[in-house]
C-alpha cells in the first residue's frame, strides 16, 4: 500500500489513533472539537469507493468517534461529514457543534478562521477525546494510540 | 412506529424510494442533484442512534444512492452529510456536485436561494434518478419505488 497522507490534512491535523489502517486525526482549531477519519487507501474520494469490509470499519469507527465526542463534549449536535471539494482524498468529518459556536446554526466549513490552540488547550483536548475513546472501545477495533 | 417525518424535510423533499424503513426523497432545489436519506426512527437525531443493523442498511442505501448519482450526473465530487443543526431528525444529505454549481467549492447548505423544478424538469430528474438506481439495485435492497 502506498498510502501517502494529502499535505494540507497532514499539516491541519495531528494523528490521535490508528484502527487498522483507518486514521483519526484532531484537527488544529480551537473553535471546536472537530476530528477527520482518514481511511489508508489511495485513490479513494468516497465513502463507496472502499471495499465493503473497510466501509463496515468506517461504519463502526465513526459511531465510536461520535459516541466518545458525545460522552467528552455534549454538543448540541454531531455534524458527520464527507465533502472534499477542495481536498479530495477522502476524510470524514465529525465535529461537536455548539448553539453558542462561531457559526451556528450553518456549516463550520470556509466560515471564518480557524483558531489555533495553545499547546496546552492541545494536551488536554487531545487527552480528554483519548481518555474516553478508551473508556467506549469494545477490544475488537484494534486501536493504537499516538497520545 | 409512530415516525413521523419532520414538516420541513417533507415540504422541501418528494419520497422516490423506500427501502424497508428508509427514505431516498428528492430536495426541490434544482440547482444540484441532491437527495436525502431519512430512516422513518422516531427520535433519532445521529447515525450511531440507530441499532446496529440499521446503520449498516443506511451505509447499504448511501453506497447505492452515491453510485447511482455518479453514473447519473457524473459529478466532480459527492457531498455526503448529517448536519442537522436546524431540523435535528436524522437526514443525510447526498449531493451531487459541480466544479461550475454555484457554491462551489464552498458547502451548499445556507447559502443562496434553492431555484424550484419546473414540472417537467423534476420529472425528468425525478425519472434518471429512479431508473438508474433500479439498474444499479442488487436485490437485497427490498425497495419500493414511489415513480
Amino acid at each position: 500500500m502506498s498510502f501517502e497522507i494529502d499535505h494540507r490534512l497532514k499539516s491541519d491535523s495531528t494523528l490521535l489513533v490508528k484502527c487498522n489502517h483507518i486514521q483519526i486525526r484532531l484537527i488544529h482549531d480551537s473553535r471546536y472539537p472537530w476530528l477527520i477519519l482518514v481511511p489508508e487507501y489511495k485513490d479513494v474520494y468516497d465513502v463507496d469507493d472502499l471495499d465493503w469490509n473497510v466501509q463496515l470499519q468506517v461504519l463502526q469507527i465513526s459511531a465510536w468517534v461520535c459516541k466518545a465526542l458525545k460522552v467528552a463534549f455534549m454538543p448540541d449536535k454531531l455534524n458527520v461529514a464527507a465533502l472534499g471539494n477542495i481536498v479530495k482524498q477522502l476524510h470524514i468529518h465529525h465535529v461537536a457543534r455548539f448553539e453558542y459556536d462561531d457559526t451556528w446554526p450553518g456549516p463550520i466549513w470556509g466560515k471564518g478562521k480557524s483558531l489555533p490552540y495553545s499547546p496546552p488547550d492541545f494536551e488536554k483536548r487531545k487527552g480528554l477525546i483519548c481518555t474516553t475513546l478508551k473508556e467506549l472501545n469494545q477490544g475488537d477495533l484494534n486501536a493504537y494510540y499516538y497520545d
